[in-house]
């Protein structure tokens, strides 16, 4: 398997395209996105658990209950959530792409994401679709997932090629994150295209295995959003053998899939809002998988901890508070706790209890911007990780005042 | 029922105490404070319900399972958690005490708060234990609730009067809380004391009832402390009928109880780390008490809608959110939220969408130190308050290097 360029457009057939369209004031902001597939997709994706749904979702999961998709439609600016009109909205923005694309509207997969409960002019999209369609291309992935972007700095996205039944096959995803993530089934919005050839029923198997190691183990500020949406589409242009059971095939399109989720994880973590690092928990010696992740988003989620990695203060009691509030079953007084970043590693607590470290060695490590808590429970075998990022004074000014 | 001076001090036979020892570097700051009772106290106490518990909490918990109790020392500047010589320490604090006080080791209760994981040096506390004795009166209620201060800026304490069998009763208490404020079952440190006339076992009966609504309802950042305690004496003095059963009278102390628990958990949520405003939120029309709760714990929780609160930001969808993640059953379509201040009221949600207001009248009573929001599920006849406050800068500046 090896990391290769093009992002969503790195799998055979695909093009995409983002614009500016004036759903956001600012002219330099990209705000309307567009994926499209020359081959009929099968498609899988998953939700926010959230009660509060942004009407896009509803729309799209109506539409790949329908059948094959050729496209996914999204704006940045305006979440459509909350708004008497949201449904009607957001089969609108899927007939407009699907009159130009010429497809059917239920064969346009649709996502929101900016502001809650305002609602979502459709004009500027009406407008904007014509040029849209027209900047469809294979170099397209940046210009997608710009448009895609809220308050994150960095355009996320990777793709992989990787072999199955002696076919090369890619697997390619953008994805924007930042703020209101804490994702539970899936992080705010996240696009996968593959030209694997899978059945719809086997896509959904993997994406919603992955997930569970993925995108719900990262959180940037502890609120899970009302409109997250992980999707991947797979058209089958790789020609491989298609993917309809559990077995070595499958083994490797997860393989696949999980190398393009955690990148995107990391990625999402490390441009959370306002983050200056990005922040991995790595647990192990846990009784079961479930001890393990309940820590490990445990310690990523506090917000005491994160600033003090913010301030690269060395404050390990923190990660012990937040292992003996988890929830999760734990002899706390086998627990060890090392921090470690590429300047490192220094342990500063073993069997539950403070051991002698070097402050100035502390201080070197974890003023770097990718930092891992390893945490050893010393009560199993099971492991896991979660990603976050710290608290800073920006996460406090962009959320201070995000609407007005 | 009528407010007094006083604080702990307002309930016969009780003094205080509060010096600077050493425990802190800044000499300014008082680090150990005592509470003494001229006569025998039965008391009730809850505690943390975090797995890390400090050494102080067993020492607690174990004089208070001997018998009657006579005093309470606690010093700031360090928590004496994940020590291997915790409980030493802590029952040497308790010793010294008694020795001065004339009474027995297991009558003095023990707590501390601060920084976890750094040894906690007795050497201060042996010197300062005879000048803090000497200190002890009936005016020493305020510097008792300075020497528990950590990152707090106020002093917290309240005293009440009230009748009880035709006999003046009071209750009064102090707190500390500020960072780490995140109670299940207790919050950081409160000592009551009262001259009311009550058996242990419904005194217990009366703290563990009151906190559910009470300290189990503040959020400052989500962290549950490893020392939170609440504790009250009650020393008898006042010579009322013994409360021994429920009924007139225990209803009349419940209510001078929850007076003070009220006041001190607001005070608590105001002056929490970092913040600029007390914020409130008022459910109604839950199903039943529980969804209430959940309800109004999920808002004060947000970091997003903290941040929106900071920036006087009406900032409504957030507070949808957060409801729709809480895990209590709400049916969404049904849900209104209104902004409250003493500056006037704005309806900003009703059945679950948006309604049209003034920016400006909405801003205005934002930008008051004391936000009510006012949530009403229209699922039936239940409610419940839970209290924070909002996101700062001052936040991550104090926790972003809180320890060096």
């Amino acid at each position: 398997m090896k990391t290769v360029s093009g992002g969503v457009c790195a799998a055979k057939g695909f093009k995409a395209a983002g614009i500016h369209c004036g759903i956001r004031k600012n002219r330099t902001k990209k705000d309307l996105s567009l994926i499209y597939s020359e081959a009929p997709c099968c498609a899988a994706a998953v939700y926010t658990q959230n009660l509060v749904k942004g009407a896009p979702l509803l729309v799209t999961k109506d539409h790949i209950a329908r059948g094959p998709v050729r496209a996914v439609i999204c704006n940045s600016g305006n979440a459509n959530t909350c708004n008497a009109n949201g449904v009607e909205v957001a089969e609108a923005m899927c007939a407009l792409a699907a009159q130009r694309l010429n497809v059917l509207p239920q064969e346009v997969l649709v996502a929101s994401t900016g502001v809650i409960g305002q609602p979502l002019n459709l004009d500027p999209i009406r407008e904007g679709i014509a040029p849209l369609v027209g900047a469809l291309s294979t170099d397209g992935s940046d210009d997608a997932a710009e448009g895609i972007m809220t308050t994150d700095l960095k355009k996320k996205q990777i793709a992989v090629e990787f072999e199955i039944g002696g076919k090369i096959c890619h697997i390619g995803g953008i994805a924007k994150g930042s703020g209101m993530i804490h994702p539970n089934m899936a992080t705010m919005l996240v696009f996968i295209t593959t030209d694997a050839a899978i059945t719809g029923e086997m896509l959904q198997k993997a994406l919603s295995t992955d997930i569970q190691n993925t995108f719900n183990m990262i959180s940037v500020d502890g609120d899970t959003s009302t409109n997250d949406t992980v999707t991947v589409l797979a058209n089958g242009l790789a020609e491989n053998p298609v993917i309809s059971e559990e077995g070595e095939d499958f083994n490797a399109f997860m393989k696949a899939l999980n190398t393009v989720n955690v990148y995107l994880c990391r990625a999402i973590a490390a441009d959370g809002e306002g983050a200056t690092k990005l922040l991995e928990c790595s647990v192990t010696g846990a009784k079961d998988e479930k001890a393990a992740k309940i820590v490990a988003k445990s310690v990523i989620c506090s917000s005491l901890f994160k600033a003090a990695m913010f301030g690269a203060d060395a404050n390990w009691g923190r990660v012990l508070c937040a292992i003996g509030y988890s929830g999760a079953e734990v002899d706390i007084s086998r627990v060890s706790v090392s921090f470690e970043s590429c300047q490192g590693s220094v342990c500063v607590c073993q069997n539950g209890a403070g051991v002698p470290f070097s402050e100035e060695e502390a201080k070197k490590i974890l003023l770097e911007n990718e930092i891992t808590i390893a945490v050893g429970l010393g009560d199993g075998e099971a492991a896991a990780s979660a990603w976050g990022c710290d608290l800073t004074y920006d996460y406090v000014k962009i959320n201070g005042d995000y609407r007005t």
